[in-house]
């Protein structure tokens, strides 16, 4: 049996960072945007072998234990202990990984809603677990709860699924220009200095947007909290200064990735993408993804 | 401007009333499944009148504002109070009223997302407003907070949106019968002997379902539930039972309405309609509704 799952690349606006000793009450403040592209999780099945195997792939490639932690650990908690046979879970990412779109966070929550689908569970508990995998190998802190809450999404009480509170703003006829050009290590951001700059200015643009929940606001916003955190400075500044010469809404900075997105629609979509392409510099024009992620069998019983 | 939503018609299974005297900690637990079909709101908003109107219109025919108390009670907190202009707003129901397919819950989280689009706000702000309207005018306790979470849902925490918790079961390929024969009025029942009755039987039924969440399981938790509380029986049950002849997994009561409902897949779905017209039964299958509900611009900017 094939399952399969769909989990949006999340991109974060702004953010603050939330800890705590329990996993389920560690996430974070601020807003973000879902994305029609993100991540796809199959996962076959076999049994009829001796053993009990895992194995993950990224993009057709296997990947070792190592290097996709927090996906095995998922998969080590969902997979019964007694299941003997061959559990193969295949990830293809829309995005490269490392630059900001939550890949991590969708393989984890693609992998859990998969196996929970094929081996009992709910929506909630493969989401809490996503979340604490995430949380404890530090993936993220809150792309699991952002991609459950699809659209443009805020982050009004910090925490995991079931815990954390997530509301969404209206948007209209928005699509998603962005500019992915590189990483940026979640782990050495939130490790460094830039925290406490992080934490006050996000706390500020949460409490703004709210007076004010517009997706222009909130695009505002992002750009004041990339600029005073001293995140979005040089060459990626100086191209969003660029940018917003020909868009109405200011672009900003994927938190957290080298790479900056803006909210863009009519006329704009075409002149944005001539400039970039004029400038040589890659770029991609999504929708935004409304609902919840999507899990099912590859083949309904009753398919046509 | 006229803007749109959808809110999908909600069944309770089994529930769980939870009263206090804060109408967002007032709601339920229990279990239910979001249709297809449902509530299509359309709001329309004229300017340049001398006076601030607000008119509610069920099924193309204007009501007055006693028959429409909780979507009066959202628009008059969502329409700004400075507003000068017609503001009306049109129900349609797939399903007939008070039959129990929380289309006063539809009604009023449609009304609360179209006028929140329109005059500002976010999708918890508006959800929360439509929740308390639906238990100060005690039109149900758990449809809206069900209603944003769609599927198959599980209310695991009681409250309203943003304070409760809403798990959701993986179903697979299966659609909905449903067999509306009347009203039942909420108020009367919640105000009756049977409330104790239902608050034992749909604790132990959560429990269980929890034990074991399923659809299957939900269904036969269902069905115990609506015969152990009473509610269940007579011709309403000798149908059930008529009805579980032709279909793998029971049927159920709606709560709270004179009607059954099933899931039902394969072969099963033209047995069951076989059956139904056979016995002269209105009835009608849909499909399970995934994701939230929908709100936006009858034509977006930028529409083919």
């Amino acid at each position: 049996m094939l399952v399969r799952a769909f989990v949006p690349a999340h991109i974060t606006a702004f953010f603050v960072p939330v800890f705590h000793d329990d996993p389920l009450k560690t996430g974070s403040l601020g807003a973000g945007i879902n994305l029609t592209k993100g991540t796809n999780v199959f996962v076959s099945i076999e049994t009829g072998t001796l053993e009990r195997h895992i194995h993950v792939a990224f993009n057709g490639e296997p990947v070792k234990r190592e290097n996709a932690v927090i996906s095995y650990s998922v998969a080590e908690r969902l997979v019964p202990e007694g299941f003997i046979g061959e559990v193969e879970i295949w990830q293809y990412f829309d995005f490269p990984n490392g630059y900001g779109f939550g890949n991590s966070a969708g393989g984890a929550l693609g992998t859990a809603l998969t196996l929970s689908y094929r081996f009992g569970g709910t929506w909630l508990r493969a989401a809490q677990i996503a979340h604490e995998a995430e949380v404890r190998h530090r993936g993220g802190l809150g792309d699991v709860i952002a991609q459950l809450a699809g659209g443009i999404e805020v982050r009004v009480k910090a925490g995991g699924p079931g815990i954390g509170v997530v509301d969404n703003l209206f948007f209209g006829d928005y699509k998603v220009l962005v500019v992915p050009l590189g990483k940026l290590s979640t782990r050495e951001v939130l490790d460094g200095d830039v925290v406490k700059a992080i934490e006050a200015e996000g706390s500020k643009a949460l409490e703004k947007l709210l007076a004010e929940p517009t997706p222009e606001r909130m695009m505002a916003l992002a750009r004041e909290f990339a600029e005073k955190t001293g995140l979005l400075s040089g060459e990626l500044l100086e191209l969003a200064r660029e940018l917003d010469k020909v868009i109405s809404t200011p672009s900003s900075m994927i938190m957290l990735g080298k790479g900056l997105f803006a909210l863009v629609r009519g006329e704009e979509v075409e002149s944005a993408k001539r400039l970039l392409t004029d400038l040589g510099v890659p770029y991609d024009v999504t929708e935004i993804y409304e609902g919840k992620p999507k899990v099912g069998r590859w083949f309904e019983g009753d398919a046509k």
